[in-house]
Formats: C-alpha cells, sequence, structure tokens
C-alpha cells in the first residue's frame, strides 16, 4: 500500500506546488483565517470527504473512513501565517502587505490535503480511519490547537503526526526525537514600582533603575544555580525600559521576557523562584512590583513509541543516513497539547537549501522552502499513518 | 548710604511687583530671549545707564558709574524661562502656552532694575561703580554666563553678588555658605553595543540588557567606594532603554543619567572611574560601549571673605536668627562661572510662604513666589555692593 | 560459556565477600598504594595469570590468553581509598584512622580478582584475550588511568568495560548510558590582588572583597547565558575567603570553585569566558589577579555499539526492567581516558539497599554496598567480555 | 595667668618627656590597667590633689579646686594601650610583649599630668575648678567615659576639653572643627545560612557564597543611593567567610565589617536599611541570617561655642596659619560620651616629624610622636581651662 500511496503523491506534486504558491500569495494571520479555512474544506469536499468546518473557531477536520475496519490515526497541518512583510521576490509572493508565510505553513497545509487526495483515493484498502486536522493560529497563544481539541477534533483518534517544514535542515533530512523535541515557551513581565525624584536626591526615592538592575542580576542565579544543570532552561529578559529624562530618576521599571522549558517541574520551580527572587529584592530596596506570567505553548515531548514506529517505516524507504536524532529545539510549538492527550510524534522535515539561496531562518523576511520537502513529508506522513493503521488492528 | 537705598527700594517696591508680573506673563525660553532682554535694556536706558545689549548673545549689561572714585562690583540677575505649562491660576499667569517663569527669573530682574533704579539715585555719592549683568540662558547648559564673561561682562570687575529666590526657604529667612553652596551637575549617556538574537537562543547573543544590568550595579561602588566618604557625590543612573520584542534579546542598551559633585578632582575621578567600570564591565561580557561624558555648570563655590562681607553687612539689618548658614544643594548654577574669576557671594532669598499656599518647588506647574523676596534680596544684594565700595576704596 | 561464566562466578561470591572486606580492612590512598597492589598480584599470579605491576606507578596489569585466537577485551577496577575517617562500624572496618574505603573501589577489586579466577578456569574455551587492569588513584587528578595507558596497559585492546558499584541506585538495578554518563570535573582558583587599608577609608583601597562578590556574580551569566541551554554546565564557586579584622579593608581574596561539563567545547568556552569575566571585573575595578583552572577528569563518554553490546548481552540474563537508561551524573571518573582510546562502556551497578540500611551517598563516612552487586557487576562485566571476543572474531 | 602656666609647663616639659617614657615602657591594655592608673593617682596625691581611683572600675579623677569662686572645667586624657607589638626600637620601647602605647595615649597623660602639676601651683589664684579625668580603655567599646561619666566624673562639670597626639599632622599644627571632629564607628556580623551540597549539583543547595555576594553588592546601594550624599557614611564589608572544600557548596558565609557616620539619624537609616537588605536578598534566594549590629562609639561632634572659646584663646598665643579647621575623621573616640553631656571641644594636636622620620600612622607597631607636642597640648588646654573660668564667673 505504502508503494501505491507513494506513486500517487509523486504524480500529485505539481498540485501540490500549486497548491502551496496559491495559499503563499495570499496569507492570513491567527484568529483572522477567512479565506484558507473556506479553501482547504472547499478542496477537501472536492474529493468526497467528511469535512467540519469552523472547529474550535476557524478549524477545518476532514475524515477519511477506510473500507476496512481499524485505528483511527490523526495528520495535522497548520495554515495561519505571520505578520511580516515578504522580501522574497518570488513570483508567488504575498499579495498582502505586512502578512507572509514565513514559517512554512502554506507549504504543511499544501502537503496535507495532497495526501488527503492520494488516501481517499485508496480507500477501499484503508483499514481505519485518518483525520485530517487542519489547524488554525499556530503562531500566536493560546493557538488553535487547544480549541479544536476541545471541540472534539481528537475525539477517537488513537494516534497522531504531524511535521514541520525546517530550513535549517538541508532537504532530504529528516530530524527526529523519541522524547522533548521542542521547548516550552512562556512570556513574563516585571512591572517594578519605585518612587520617583530629581536625580540629585537620591535618599528621597527608591530608585527603579536600581531594582530593575539586581533584580536582573540576581534572576541568573535561577539557571546557574536553581534549576537542574541537566535540565535545559532560559529565562531572558529581553527589554527593559524605565525612566525619561536624563536627571530625574525613575519611579518605575517595566521588564519583559521569556522562559524556556522542557518539564512542567522546572517550568513551576522558575515561576516560582522569579516571584521569589523578584519580591525578596522589591524588599530589600523598599520597592513594590506586579509580576505576570503567561504560560505559553507547554513542550513538545513525543511518545517513544510513536517515534520508533514512525522512524522503522521511514528507515523502510528513506536513506538511513539522511534520518537524525536531534537535539530538542529551545522554541516552541502547540502541536504540544496533542501530544499531551494521544500518542504520536512530530518530527522536522529538512527544507532548507544552501545551493539555491534557501537558507534563511523561519520568521525572517526572506524565509522560503525548498517545495520538494512536502513530497518527503508527505510521504513520511502517509507511510506512519498506513503503518499505524496496519500494526492497530493487527495487535 | 545703606539706609537711604533701603527707603528708596522700599518706596519702589510696587514697581518690582509690577515689573515681575510684566517679565512673568511674557516668559521666554532660554537661547530664544527677545521680547525681555529688549524691555531690561530700555528700562536702564530710560534711567540714563549706559547700557550694552547682545553680551555674549543675548545679556545686557548696564554700568553706573558713582562720581567719586572706587572699585567695580557687578550684580547679577537672569531672565530666561523654562518649557513648563503653567497651572497657578495667577491674574498675571503666562500668556505663552508650554512656557513659564517657574524659576523666579522673573523676580530676580524686577530686583535688579528696580535697584538699578534706586542706586543711579545715589550716584553723586557712590564711590566706584556698579555693573548690572542681567544675564540670558542660565536654564540649559552651556548657559549664558560663561558667554557673557567671554564678551567681557567681567572686565574690571571687582567682585560679583547674586541671589536666588528661594521657595524652599520661607520669606524672610536668608540662606549662605562661605564654600559650597550649589553642586556641578553633569550628564553622561551610556551605548552598549551587544549582539541581538532569539530570546530562547541567549548562547548566541551578547545580552545588552545584562550588560546594562551589570553595569548599574557596579557603577555604584563608585560612590560608596571610590569617592571620599566626606565628599559628597552622586551618580544617578535615570534611565535605562533596552530591547522590544519579548522574546528577542537586545543588541542594545541605552542608559543616561547624571553626575552631582562638588570638587573638580572628585568630578575627575568619577569620569575616569565610570569610563573604567563599563569598559571592564563590557570587555567582560563581550560588548562594545560608547561613553558621553558632558560637563555642566560647575560647582557654585563662595569666596569666604566676600560671603563674611556679606553676612556682616546683612547683619547690620536683618535680624540675626533668620541668616542661616545652609547645607550645600545638588542642583546647580552658572553663577559659577563669575565665581571662578572673580571673588563673589551666591546667596539664597527665602521666597516661601505656607500660609500662602506658596509651597510649590522650583520648575513645578504651581511655582510661585512670594513676592517681598524680591526687597529683602534687592537690600541685601544693594548693601553688599555699597559694603564692598565702601570698604573697597579704604583699603 | 556465560552459562557456565555464571555458575563459577556464583560459586565463588563468598571469596569475592572475603576478598572485599580484607581489602576494606587495610584502605589506601591514591598515590600511596603498596599492600594493595602487591595483595593483587599475587591473587592474580596464584591464578598463573601474568602479571605486569607497576605499571605507571602503581598498577597492576594481569593477562589471560584464550587458547583460541581472537580480540583483546580489558576490563578495569580501581583500587585506592578516601581520606575519610570510617563510622560504619561494620566489623570489618577500616583499621587505619582517617582512612576508608567509602567509594566501593574495594568491591571492585574483588569483582575483578574473583572474575579473573573464573575465567582463567575457562581459558581452553576463550576466544581472544581479557586484560585485567587494576588501577590505582582513581580519587585524585591526574589519576592513575593515564599513567598507566601511557605505561601501555592497553596497548593491542581494542574495547573496554568498566562500572561502578554505585548505592544512589538499589542492589539489582543496572545504569547504562549510550553517550555521555559523567562530566568532566575540573577545579580552578581565583585570587584577587586589591589594595588594603582602613575601613573608614575606602577610597584609599581597591577593596577585594567587592571585587570578588562582583565576580561571583558575574560569572553566573556564563550559565545562564553565554552556554547552550541544551549542554549542560556548571561553575561553582565553593569557596570565598578575604579579609581579618572587621575595620581593614582587605586587599585580597581568593575564590576556589568547581566547573562540570560534558562537552570540551563547553569548558574551553567556560575557562575563556571565566577569565574575561574576571579580567573585566577585575579591570572595571583597579584590581589585578591570577586565575588558575586545572582540568580534571574529562567526562566519561561512552561508545554506543559497546553500550549496545554490554546492554544487548545483559538483557540475555538480567531482568530487563532493572536495566536503565540513565541521566548523567555530574561527577567525574578517569574511566573517561581509557574511553578516548578505545571503545567502550562504563555503567553503574546498583549496590543501595534501603531495608538493610544502605543508603549513605558515596564518600560518606557511613558509606556501604550491598555485597551482592559484586556478583551482578561480575556477571554484566564477564558477560560483555565474553560477548565482545565472540562476536569480535566472526566480525 | 596664662603667661605664667606657659612658663611652668616649658621648666616641666624634661618630667613631661620622662613620664610619657615611662608609660610607655610599661603599656597596659583596655580592661586591663591595673599599674597605669597607680601611678597616676599617686603621682596626683604627690601633688596634694583630691583623688578618687577605680572610677568607673580602672579610671582616675584629680579635682583642683582654686582658691576663688568659680565654674568647673573638666580635661580628660586617657591611658590604656593597644595588643600591638612595638618595633620602634626606641630605648624605652614596651617591655610587655605584644603590647604597645601606638595611640599616644602615653602622651597625653604625661601631658594632663604636667599640667596639673602646673596648675597645682596658681591654686591660689584659680577661679573655679579643675577636673582632671584620667580614663581607662579608650581603645576598646564600650570604652571606659561611659562608665566614668556613669560613676559622677561629670557632676557638676560646666565643659570638658581634651585633644589627641595626631601623628598625621606636623608637630607645631593644630587641628579643629566647630562640629563633627570624628565619626562615629560601629560593628556588624551577617552569618547567612544557606544549604551546602555537591559543587556538581547546585540545585540541591541554598548557595551561601551567591547570598553573600548578593548581599555585599545590594548593600552598596546603601550609600550610593539611601544616604543623603550630604552626609558622610561608609559601609565596609571588610571580611567575607565562605566554604571549605573547592567541590563542596558552603552552606554558610560570614560577613563582617564597619560602618561609620556622624549623624544618629543616618545611622539608625543604615541599620534599617542594611537588615532590609540582608533580609531581602536572603529571602530572594532561599536562605536566613542573623544580623548584628553593635554600635561602637558616637560621633565626636564638638560644641561650637567651646570650639571658638579653644581657637580663640589659641589665637593668642599660637601661630594663626599653624590653627587649621580640618575635615572630620572617620575614626571613633569615646570622648563624644562627654561631648553629649556637657558643652566641649576635642582637638587634634600634630605630633608627626617627617625629619625625624615619625611617619607611622596610629596603631603601626612603628608609631611614634614627636614629643615637643605635649607641651603644645599642655598649652592649649591649660590656656582653654583657664579662659573658660576666666570668662566662666564673669558672665
Amino acid at each position: 500500500m505504502q508503494e501505491s500511496l507513494f506513486k500517487k503523491l509523486e504524480s500529485l506534486y505539481p498540485e501540490m506546488v500549486e497548491l502551496r504558491r496559491d495559499f503563499h500569495a495570499e496569507p492570513e494571520l491567527a484568529f483572522e483565517e477567512e479565506v484558507t479555512p473556506r479553501k482547504i474544506a472547499s478542496y477537501l469536499q472536492n474529493l468526497g470527504i467528511d469535512v467540519r468546518t469552523q472547529v474550535g473557531g476557524r478549524g477545518v477536520v476532514g475524515t477519511i473512513k477506510g473500507k476496512k475496519p481499524g485505528k483511527t490515526v490523526a495528520l495535522r497541518a497548520d495554515f495561519d501565517a505571520l505578520p511580516i512583510q515578504e522580501e522574497t521576490g518570488l513570483p508567488f509572493a504575498s499579495k498582502i502587505p505586512g502578512k507572509m508565510h514565513a514559517c512554512g505553513h502554506d507549504g504543511h497545509t499544501a502537503t496535507l490535503l495532497v495526501l488527503a487526495k492520494a488516501l481517499v483515493a485508496m480507500r477501499d484498502e484503508l483499514e481505519g480511519t485518518v483525520v485530517l486536522i487542519h489547524q488554525f493560529a499556530e503562531e500566536f497563544a493560546p493557538g488553535g490547537a487547544i480549541a479544536m481539541i476541545e471541540d472534539g477534533c481528537l475525539d477517537g483518534v488513537d494516534a497522531i503526526f504531524g511535521t514541520h517544514l525546517w530550513s535549517p535542515l538541508p532537504y532530504g533530512e529528516v530530524g527526529y526525537s523519541y522524547d522533548r523535541l521542542m521547548a516550552a515557551s512562556d512570556r513574563f513581565e516585571v512591572n517594578i514600582q519605585g518612587k520617583g525624584g530629581h536625580g540629585a536626591l537620591p535618599h528621597e526615592t527608591v530608585d527603579a533603575v536600581m531594582v530593575g538592575s539586581s533584580i536582573a542580576l540576581m534572576l541568573q542565579q535561577l539557571v546557574s544555580r536553581n534549576v537542574n544543570p541537566l535540565e535545559p532552561a532560559v529565562v531572558t529578559i529581553a527589554s527593559f525600559h524605565a525612566g525619561g529624562a536624563f536627571n530625574v530618576i525613575s519611579d518605575t521599571a517595566k521588564l519583559e521576557g521569556t522562559v524556556r522549558t522542557f518539564s512542567e517541574s522546572v517550568q513551576d520551580q522558575l515561576i516560582a523562584r522569579m516571584e521569589e527572587t523578584i519580591k525578596g529584592v522589591c524588599e530589600a530596596s523598599g520597592a513594590t512590583y506586579s509580576f505576570t506570567y503567561a504560560k505559553g505553548y507547554p513542550a513538545v515531548v513525543n511518545n517513544s513509541k510513536m517515534t520508533e514506529l514512525l522512524m522503522e517505516t521511514a528507515a523502510s524507504f528513506h536513506p538511513a543516513e539522511k534520518l537524525h536524532e536531534i537535539e530538542p529545539v529551545m522554541g516552541g510549538e502547540d502541536f504540544s497539547y496533542y501530544l499531551q492527550r494521544v500518542p504520536g510524534a512530530f518530527f522536522f522535515t529538512g527544507a532548507g537549501n544552501e545551493e539555491k539561496g534557501i537558507v534563511y531562518p523561519h520568521h525572517h523576511p526572506k524565509f522560503d522552502i525548498d517545495e520538494r520537502a512536502m513530497l518527503v513529508a508527505a510521504k513520511h506522513l502517509g507511510a506512519a499513518a498506513l503503518s499505524f493503521l496496519g500494526t492497530g488492528d493487527k495487535k
């Protein structure tokens, strides 16, 4: 079955490219998607696939029921774009000023649509069900995944697979992990309230610049001393703003930043230690504070069995030396929510190509993908789905 | 002579008030004064006083030559206003939006003009010469004093006196110092150049927030450890600005602030130690920096003999318990330039009045003065001038 | 062959215990071992094994040549003790005041000696050679391994295995890693030279307490900001000593500590960043410094193929649920030097037992082992050796 | 009268030197004085002076009643030595190992004894009473002054004068102040309790070195930001001790130091801010602490009228250019207690002499004085006493 699937995919590759370019030209931001989900729904409906729209808001879910009984496997692609002004100069570049598919979600969507077309054609032989999750709003927390799950997109699903087209990996390579793949990415804000005053009279003030600077320094000890050295963790104070006139001591300071972790216990430890540190320094200084901490997406932690299934399947058709167990990536993804509920695996499909000048990082105005990566992604996802369904009903 | 001077001043007090209110209603900013110096020059010319205009730019200098030979004493009043929107609600409040005489320079000017009128009337008995220095641009560095001096306003001058109407002191009180009265007030700016990057990948960056915070903390040791504890000194980082997005490590940080000192050697020590500290922390962190330090007005340091002359004269007519030797004030004044060249004394004339609600600090939108303070100021300045000229030719 | 080896080992278990207790009672410190290597050499010679003594100083190497041709595999046990006063109250406790086998090396030695006895008995069937490396001085850098290697103990060796009896793991458990098992453990010392003086006159000094404290704080940014978050790293300032009298500013400060890393590039990065930081802060403060950094043992990084061979062999006789892939340990071992030269694997053999009160950590005065762990260790080492030799000549 | 006093003193100068050298050879530490007070009492009794011994413990008080009625003036000299091994090589050097008159108290005592002898001779003309306060234990808090006062040494006293032979001032010079002369000198100790542990496992500890370093840095802001810049203040952390082995994170850190201030309100502010800072940083870090603060002697603050009397009298016999109004000194003295109770003045009598090699600071093993300074001191003290008594009964 895998072989016939791959033949179909190969023959449909030009359509994949066409679809991707179409999505690319008309990007829509997270929580504002209208045209994109309509196109997706219409494409799937034209294939005769059962489609639910407005799932969790703006999501689209298609269901391909095989003629034979079996398990249910979900495949997910996200479809939102970014508030970036495209600078690629591509013929199919974004027509919408200030918006761009600079993260490859156009490719994800095209990949999954064409894979659906290929799978539909094999419905007679298919054991079990394939659920196609076209997700909105991956780029901005709280993201679309959680809403789609609450709206039932995982109901009855036994396993899930997803991929990200990944420009830091060259085309042809695939990166996977049995465990941690992507970090939890949180956001925090500290507002310090001191007491302003004349720059020449510090003793009549509580100097918010000094309170903020002291907090910044003390917070370094959280990662250097408090977190288990074996646990990756980042506490970044990305911005620090205090004061106006050069001779007026500032009464306030605002610090904003991000925290990255892979384990909930480290995340909780850091939140608690941050507040203790901020509180202690403020009390040491006579200042008060507010501290807000917004948890972003949890870490993407793969199921090791599903990763094994994925990679063993991959080994049957993909050159072994191009399948890499990789170190986790510090950036976040809301695929994590699916993985918290059903076993599954997320992986990176190499989409960079130095020779072709496809070297820009994700979220860059010149970001692009080697489109052939979509075919690689479709094969891995499709093969994993078939493999899961095949083994599924035999166990 | 002092007695007849005082009688004249008392009779002219209503004119003093009128003049002050006229100046108050039409404030002009430093380096933009046009109407004010014209009014001053015209007033003095009408008295038959020799007048030089556009001294050092916008200054006005009048010269009253006594009929008898003698020394030359200068009296100074500044006449610029501030970029503040007045909120006093006074009938003679500023007519110019966003500009206000919120520092009492209107009163200084009225005081000196009327004192000139009184002195002119005594020209026959006057031994020596009184120079009237009406200075522009005291509020903003480099100030008008230095330019007026370079343009000759102190040529031939043997001594100088000046006062500031001072709302923190109640009306009737006079504050003086044999030595340091007001601090040198400087301005600095530090620009740190690190290397920006993704908030999750600190190891690929040089985090400018951390460099700035480390500098802020290390700079505290200059005052706490490096400066002689007996030497007052302030190093204030008034503003700290770095970064934008919560998840992007900032490549730059900008710190601005002010330094206050009373001695040039401490000032020079601090400039050197600041640069050493900034340089050391930047090198420790892999960052680079630019450091600009703009010296403001030097400290106002009185001549002790002139202060003695001033206060012994004052003791002859002012209640002793209202003459206070005061602690120096951390704010600056460009009267310091005159004192660097000729012996002299600057003092504070109390102009506050709680009962009348005259309680707002200088530079406040509701700042006001008890106008009677102008008479006190005129008497002290006039008596000191006469006393200096009187003793002058006897020696 | 494995089966007959295991039978022999089981029957020899009482001897293993006896030997271990004998070594335990007479501990010798690193680089001072005399009696222990003599006992070892004599035991091996009595078995008819070729023995080289004083290898690299105080090491003993035995060689068991199988009657059949084949590869060469080395097994290593270390035999030095620690400068700790034993407090176990065991009947066979240390007879030497202030010295104790508090790390299990007595057990390692007994294990390898008895394993040698069992293997010698199978010489006829043995394909290839087993080298028995009895190493001195593991506890103190530079350690005995490097000297024994330079003296040829690995000549002709194709693979090496070793284990540590490990009280944090319960008896019966075995911990392994395909890659990093133990950290590189280094030592550093910073001597700051400021300028002392009277506690009331800080401006005449360079305050070494402040320089030291500033360095301590700035060094935190190395782990929190400079090292890749995915790379475990520790920079510990374990001691800080400065000053004497409460009113004399100290001219010197001494900081000592340790650095732990798993990769040489991180280690090199930290050394460079430490020096930059110390230098920068000293220059910012007007102090000078000396910085000495002594690299300890490199990280213990297993060969993944040898780990696979070890664990696949183990799976044939040990309950699978007791074989754990574990997180790396931050402590160091000079087994790393062997692994830098030949493929091999080091693993932890569980030796704790809560019920028996064997709960104290290594280097504790009450440290003990569940002696049955020696049998587990002997089986794993022996089986791995046979397995390597068996597969060895077939490839 | 002054003239005849001075003649007498001049003729008695050799005795002064002899007495000083006798005391010098036999130093006694604070609170251990036995021989010294016996010698003093006996000398005074031989002069026919009323003597009280064991005043407040080990003090000696003599009373010279003039034949004429009048006020009462006290003169004070302290007589304890220091725990220092003398290295002067003088013929009359200390005979007691480890003890030395390295602060000039031997000279103070000789000065006052001989002055007493001169005054006794003038008893007939003397208006009023001179009280001779020979104080024990000036060098170590709580000092002897407070105990002698509580035991009545100031009863009936209207004014007090005292001096310190001062090697930083050249012989011949006299230093005085109308107000603050010497600082309050306090002592503090901070004990931090963290949680120790293995140097490789910081996350299991509360690192006391880091808590201590953070406190050291944060405390700098007290002087740089919290104290009025016009108020001299010093917070010195003189010693920092934490940790032992290089690879064991320290559970404790001990910081000791001194605080110098001139005003009680600044002193109280610093004590409060120190505790707030220490508490805040400990809470930020998860550590606990103890903080002990021992107030030493208060600041020596002269009465301005008594200083005027002292200096106007001095001007009648001492070259004006050798009388210096000096900046306050950061070191302490328990003469402050007398000044808190009666008007008085303390001053410095120059005792250094570069040509003679008398250049070592107080408390130095090579400390010495130009003995002629004793005569200067005796004249100033005697003249001030006579002057006070003379004016005293006339007012």
